[in-house]
């Protein structure tokens, strides 16, 4: 069984997304600056379908986060949805061939049918809660790891519920001064630094998570 | 003319000091755990006048801040005080021999005599604000790098200001769910990582401010 790892880009602040959220800008006022880091990398081109970029350790950073990753789970939102039901028509923020080239389970509380898309993403959607999306991935998954992609309070949640391994923060030297916030109360998880990289515009830290 | 620097250790959530600070706990419960870090360190434990100590990568975080430090300046509550005039007999939380061994501008709005005290610290109190305090650090540091010393109001006040040439964060891998925050709003100021320094329970983030 591999392991459960997360990644987020979290502000000095520690925001994983900037204020004036909407559907039309889900990160928020000047959220993208969280995630200009990847954007420039070859790895995070060639998972979107783009050529060329950059083979700097940034690039090296986004092939090891995903090398392994057999399965994702992912929130609501980040999938691209609003609180109510489904548009059946709807198939997400993420285009027509979405980066994960995998199984994707969403967190929802409306059913609806699996969703393939081209490139090996496959949409799942799991209405009985965390333990059961983070099992349906594990079972997808087979040795290899399964990702919790996001978005900040689904990462929050595994981890305050002991389910995660790891977790690689981007700490992005920009104070948003507002957001979503990467934890909104006290929480007891113990994380050792086990790998650091020092990237011209970020900080890659990878934590362990000690149970 | 020296660098203008500054040094603070965070928490995942963006944390300089816990909840609930009072007289008695400045770093309010379990904000020690932001300094653990740096108590075990021979360079830290020298300073303070205490034997032993370890040799590790973080004594060597301590040793390069401090190195070339020919005056700090601090808030008045990291010297030791509440809010109202100065008692004439406090000689502030650092003891009778403070850690600093060179000269400390204290912003303060009640005006005191200077506090000269064993092992080269001497305290002075500043009344004209932060740009005067620098002003006198500068003096008295001449070709050394001036330290503003803490705590994380006037940190973030000389950092808003344009004053700080570099900023260590120590981030630790705790949330403390309150306290202090780093910041406490959107701050335009752009700093580039120069230097990663990979500990055992910390990492440590040297930042230079891009003018």
């Amino acid at each position: 069984m591999g392991d459960v790892t997360s990644q987020l880009s979290v502000s000095l602040d520690g925001y994983v997304a900037a204020p004036d959220q909407s559907v039309r800008d889900p990160l928020g006022r000047g959220g993208l600056r969280l995630h200009e880091w990847a954007f420039a990398t070859e790895t995070w081109r060639a998972q979107h379908g783009l050529p060329d970029g950059e083979r700097t350790v940034d690039a090296e950073v986004v092939e090891e986060m995903t090398a392994g990753v057999g399965a994702y789970v992912m929130g609501r939102r980040m999938f691209g949805g609003g609180e109510g039901p489904w548009d059946p028509t709807w198939t997400g923020w993420w285009g027509a061939e979405p980066p994960f080239r995998a199984p994707v389970f969403v967190l929802t509380h409306h059913p609806r049918e699996s969703l393939p898309l081209a490139g090996g993403t496959e949409f799942h959607f799991v209405t009985d809660g965390p333990e059961a999306a983070l099992a349906r991935a594990r079972a997808a998954a087979g040795d290899d790891d399964v990702c919790v992609a996001g978005g900040g309070e689904t990462v929050r949640g595994y981890l305050a519920a002991g389910l995660l391994d790891s977790l690689w923060l981007h700490v992005v030297p920009v104070v948003l001064g507002g957001g979503t916030p990467l934890f909104d109360g006290a929480l007891d998880v113990a994380l050792e630094p086990e790998k650091v990289v020092a990237a011209p515009t970020v900080t890659h830290i990878r934590y362990r998570v000690v149970r």
